[in-house]
């Protein structure tokens, strides 16, 4: 099978309709990529949906691109698709396949992203904002794996080792746990299990966020996505998680002293 | 000491400059009412200035009236400075101590709210958003404690039973703890207890809320602020508070299993 053919990407698609709003996570460990994101959900009014997704570009044995999106679904959908069908095909400025660099992934990606705001979004801001944004994360042979925002104006930051994960979307109910637990020399699993935790709190607190989750975690050097795995809420493992890690609060909580208040008179 | 003199106010002011965010929550319980609100702060520009603070106003035995406000600080200074100055002299739409109920508390906060956002917005909004929110919480005599949200639009809603907490400012990162562990029928301390908790993460993700925190928690038909307490941040129970908390946080999530993940090949 060629690369850049449709077969080529997962798209973490969920059943429509459920939620709408997004959160997608992205963690740069040593030992490679943590990548999470809920299911696709459109908001009410079509031209300012929000949408998260997992895109995967696998060009074998030589680089796994990921993009994970935000924003306008219009915005996002069609910079995918775009450089989904130009994959592989050598075209300048949209193939991909055609850098030896994430950095250089980044500015394609970005610059993309500022061409089809500057031709569709003074169509679309009348009706909302036609904004997108994505988290992109990959191995390139002969680099490590690299993790990138992509800002709405195309510009974007590198995660580095202080600053090792990036989050867009609905980011604050999911980020302290992150900061407490979370540390550059976790291994994938590890990670992973801190990103199921994020995304169990968000769904709590926001419930237009919803399983199932994706989560790719991706190993240094394997050019591979065998662990892509979708956790429905169902899910066994998801389950237990999420019930040893609410055990294990209220139990964290209920041993901490109250403070002492002055009896009222 | 007469009613609405300003030393029946107690404004919770920690020193200035700290931070530009604002965290403000507000408990009902049966047993009375938590109120929280990290440390006053300025934003850059002074015209929008976000700020929080928690100001109280004691009718002596008859009414206890709390508010903390967030957004303009201008705008929610100029609805505190009005109603303190207005307490117990009888002037209508201003003095609260004319009211029998904290539903019409709310109606004339929001009222006034109106009229100042009325006669300032317009000068202010080409420097920054004049608009502010309270959370506006007390007691009067003959009424269980209320606890209320009164938006920029002078509207407001009231917590119940099943909606037993509201926030203002940076409310996301407190929200998860609050979701898993309090309860309505929870006491006033162990609300505190989780009130701090809230905070710890709030600030621990947001550089820019920063403690002192003040907590009252009110006794229902105590008519009593003695339950005021401004927590440091070096404040030994709150030091203990967050490390017992942090460490019960990683002992739960290292005791949760791993997923599986495929070797690679």
């Amino acid at each position: 099978m060629p690369a850049g053919t449709p077969e080529n990407w997962i798209v973490g698609r969920a059943p429509e309709g459920e939620t709408d709003m997004t959160y997608c996570l992205g963690i740069l460990l040593p030992e490679g990529l943590v990548l999470a994101s809920d299911s696709r959900t459109n908001a009410g009014v079509d031209q300012i949906a929000t949408v998260r997704k997992l895109a995967i570009l696998e060009n074998p044995d030589k680089a796994v691109i990921a993009l994970m999106s935000a924003g306008n679904l219009a915005t996002t959908q069609t910079v995918v698709t775009t450089l989904k069908q130009a994959a592989g095909t050598g075209t300048p400025d949209r193939d991909l396949f055609l850098h030896n660099s994430m950095f250089d992934v980044a500015q394609t990606v970005g610059g993309l992203l500022r061409r089809i705001l500057e031709r569709d979004g003074p169509y679309v801001e009348r009706f909302g904002d036609p904004n997108g944004t994505f988290l992109l994360a990959g191995q390139i042979r002969g680099e490590p794996p690299r993790l990138f925002q992509v800002y709405s104006a195309g510009n974007f930051v590198e995660a580095t080792p202080r600053n090792h994960y990036l989050q867009i979307g609905e980011t604050k109910y999911g980020k302290p746990i992150l900061d407490r637990a979370l540390r550059f020399d976790n291994g994938l699993a590890r990670a992973a299990k801190l990103a199921l935790i994020s995304f169990d709190a968000t769904i709590r607190s926001n419930l237009s966020v919803g399983p199932p989750i994706d989560v790719l975690c991706y190993q240094t050097d394997s050019f591979s996505t065998r662990n892509l795995i979708k956790y429905k809420n169902s899910d066994p493992y998801f389950t237990e998680l999420k019930q040893r890690y609410s055990d294990g609060i209220q139990a964290t909580v209920d041993a901490i002293p109250e403070p002492r208040l002055c009896p009222e008179g």
